[in-house]
């Protein structure tokens, strides 16, 4: 097994062979990541992926193995394959907390480093932000259409490979889920895993209900009978009452359900809650899965259907509706005569101009609700004893003025010189933290359908420097 | 870090438990794994994963970490826990090749062994093959649609996850790619990376053209210049010709290129070629890149625009238009007095009802084509020198019969009482198994719009097998 130091796209090594050669090595770059637009065409986003970076970083060398790969492809010299096998990473990086409710357009992971350093993070920084903001911000979606129903994420079999269900869980939970049925996830991220039974153990038996007397007899305290195998009504759920009847009532059993997993889930809840009141059993909860997503939970929640827990699988673990978070890496300065200097990269499209320069971000605060966030130069200080006008980037008379507010800094110093700055949380800290952040925003950003645009502006100085330098661009290539 | 022993959804565990206690835990079973439709509306899909289900199932153990982890559930036993620290996999497993061309409702896989050995396995082999072939197929119908041109999997940085990446890189290059950005897949798996340069490296320059000046002078027999950092047509390309010309050209370089990553692709390379032509540059190719899939490259072709080379990232990587492969395992029998006994699930809908048995299944070929799959029983014998008739399982009356045919075996021993029964080919002859089986179909399969559907039927004795075992429940569930 290899590390994963070597994921990082082979372009990343040309370049850095090219600035190596060219004495570009101890040159100061700064790069932000950022996204341009939420999937399924949310109001906000939630940042997952910290941590798989930090690791990453604190683990990032080439091995004699990887060094000898690069000399066998012939283009690179022994001084640079030297320095990759001498490699460290020895630079800054600022990021936003894990958890963290986040917004187009703005750095949520600044890198300051040697340029070839902060080259040679690009890829995994990016895959790790898009894969686990991707999962956690549909786990936030789910989590508001089910309300306090319990959510599951079961979507394990359908992942995209092992670290899409394992750290798919763990973001699904950042997010909103309460449990995952992935035990691996559970033991590397302690993200509670459940689970019962299948389709199979119904079958390995002569009848249901010696599947679940036999299950019943297993676990009397925590029994979810699956009762779809063969007919929902007329033959999972009398088997199901039959057992809960004899075994897991007398055996004082707090927790039990029955589970459909195909059919009409609101028309089957419906009935099996009345069935299940009529046998006196109002304890027993009723679970469902097949192919859930947001758009269905709160369809059926809206129907009146009596479910008090939801399993969802392929549609959360991986981002089914619209499985691509967009998060770039783009260069914002780059060190001349020992100074940073703010970098462009021009598009025929405005929004997809990058902003140039060293940054940092503050939440505005005005009247208990986050109200925009400000993008700043690094070193721009806010007053909070003045008032603070903002303007839209693009269409810049569209202005607001808070008389008072607070601002806080949402970017971190994660990594110092190479050295880890920054003490994780523990995953419930950072699930807490993502539901506290949330809630500090105003309702009609989480709307599915046409949800409340967040502003997302410059300030005066990084507005007036990209203007600048996006005029003296054009001329120049004119 | 922990092996991936552990990725299994903890129902597994738990139902493994009530078989073990309920003495089920010598009785062998059987267990089909199939998928019900293809990604897409496809025609065809290709399997991939084997070599990883090969990999965990080899590997499979509990270490005493995982022990004492579920000893803290305090819902198992010491036996129970003693039986998963000494766990090996002791049965038998029957696969099609990988690369194999595959189609709905036959038996890609077949697990016999022990029921709670063959339950353990689920949730690895499912999210293996469905993530793997997911990839291989999307990939496969890039291929397709690109025809001779080159085609470059980049989408590690949308991948979801580490292993998404890699093992989507190789399930992508035994699909049909040709190569890959991510020099993990190469270190991991041999499948050829390359890459030049991002726009970070054009920026980090006071113009393109001492941008492209210092690449061609790193790397002067084999550059690809990104030509859209600032205006395609205007400034870029002007400053790819001057260099290839200055530089390029005396260095005697047999392979150049321009990559243009946004605008208007058909647009841009027509306009690109014309210059470059004009120039004397024929040799220099063109690489476009920018949210393309199979439709786009196809429409791309279509409009005559005279790309060499295509750069797909996160719509292979993801197979963002159908993100699901869905396949299932499920019971076909369990012993019982020492003999296999069939098992079968039952559904309202016809096309998810399991079809029960341990069984085979034959390609049959005739007039040089692929004509059919057929299921049988495990033991039923292909008699070549007799007519034979296939119907369709759901529609009986619907009939062929084939006077000459050759019937090919399609699943083959991969593990035998446990041990490993087969030699894994490389991933060069997976490559060329896939492009050769693909070939033995009507190229009407491979259709993106309403392709042909190929038969898949069953075996008399199956179909006979199956209708008795639907009745039979019906009426026990009456």
């Amino acid at each position: 097994m290899l590390n994963e130091s070597i994921l990082i796209d082979f372009y990343e090594f040309t370049m850095a062979y090219g600035y190596f050669k060219q004495g570009f090595k101890n040159k100061i770059a700064t790069f932000d990541l950022f996204f341009r637009s939420f999937p399924d065409k949310g109001g906000y986003a939630i940042f997952a992926g910290l941590e798989s970076i930090i690791n990453y970083v604190e683990n990032l060398t080439f091995s004699r193995e990887d060094i000898d790969y690069f000399r066998e492809k012939k283009i690179f010299d022994e001084e640079f394959l030297d320095y990759l096998n001498n490699f460290r990473f020895s630079g800054d990086i600022y990021a936003m907390k894990e958890g963290s409710v986040i917004f187009p357009n703005e750095p949520i992971i600044i890198v300051k480093a040697p340029i070839i350093e902060a080259q040679l993070l690009e890829t995994f920084i990016l895959q790790a932000f898009n894969h686990q903001s991707l999962i956690a911000t549909k786990s936030s979606r789910l989590k508001e259409s089910a309300g306090s129903k319990l959510l599951i994420e079961m979507g394990a079999r359908r992942a995209h490979g092992s670290t899409s269900a394992n750290l798919g869980a763990r973001a699904a939970y950042i997010g909103g889920v309460d449990a995952t049925s992935n035990t691996m996830a559970d033991r590397l991220y302690h993200v509670p895993a459940m689970g019962t039974m299948a389709h199979s153990w119904v079958q390995s038996f002569n009848s249901e209900y010696e599947a679940f007397k036999a299950y019943a007899t297993e676990f009397p305290h925590n029994s979810t009978f699956l009762i779809d195998t063969y007919d929902t009504l007329k033959s999972g759920l009398p088997a199901a009452i039959k057992v809960i009847k004899e075994i897991l009532i007398p055996a004082d059993a707090q927790s039990f359900a029955v589970r459909i997993d195909s059919g009409d889930l609101a028309y089957l809840s419906r009935e099996t809650r009345k069935i299940l009141d009529n046998h006196g059993l109002q304890a027993c909860k009723i679970v469902v899965s097949n192919a859930l997503d947001e758009y269905l939970i709160q369809n059926l929640l809206n129907q009146g259907a009596p479910i008090d827990a939801f399993g969802v699988g392929e549609r959360l673990i991986t981002a089914k509706s619209d499985p691509v978070f967009g998060g770039v890496y783009k260069l914002t300065s780059l060190e001349n005569e020992g100074k940073l200097e703010p970098k462009l990269k021009l598009s025929e499209n405005p929004n997809k101009m990058t902003t140039p320069g060293f940054k940092n971000i503050f939440r505005i605060y005005s009247e208990g609700y986050a109200q925009a966030d400000l993008i700043t130069l690094h070193d721009e200080i806010m007053d909070p004893t003045q008032p603070l006008t903002i303007f839209d980037p693009i269409q810049p008379w569209l202005q607001k003025t808070f008389e008072s507010f607070e601002a806080k800094p949402q970017l971190h110093p994660i990594f110092k010189n190479g050295n880890k700055a920054y003490k994780s949380p523990s995953i419930d800290a950072i699930k807490s933290f993502k539901n506290n952040s949330l809630n500090e925003f105003w309702p009609e950003i989480k709307r599915f359908y046409f949800p409340h645009q967040y502003h997302v502006d410059l300030s005066k100085s990084l507005w007036e420097l990209k203007q600048t330098m996006i005029t003296k661009a054009k001329n120049l290539n004119r």
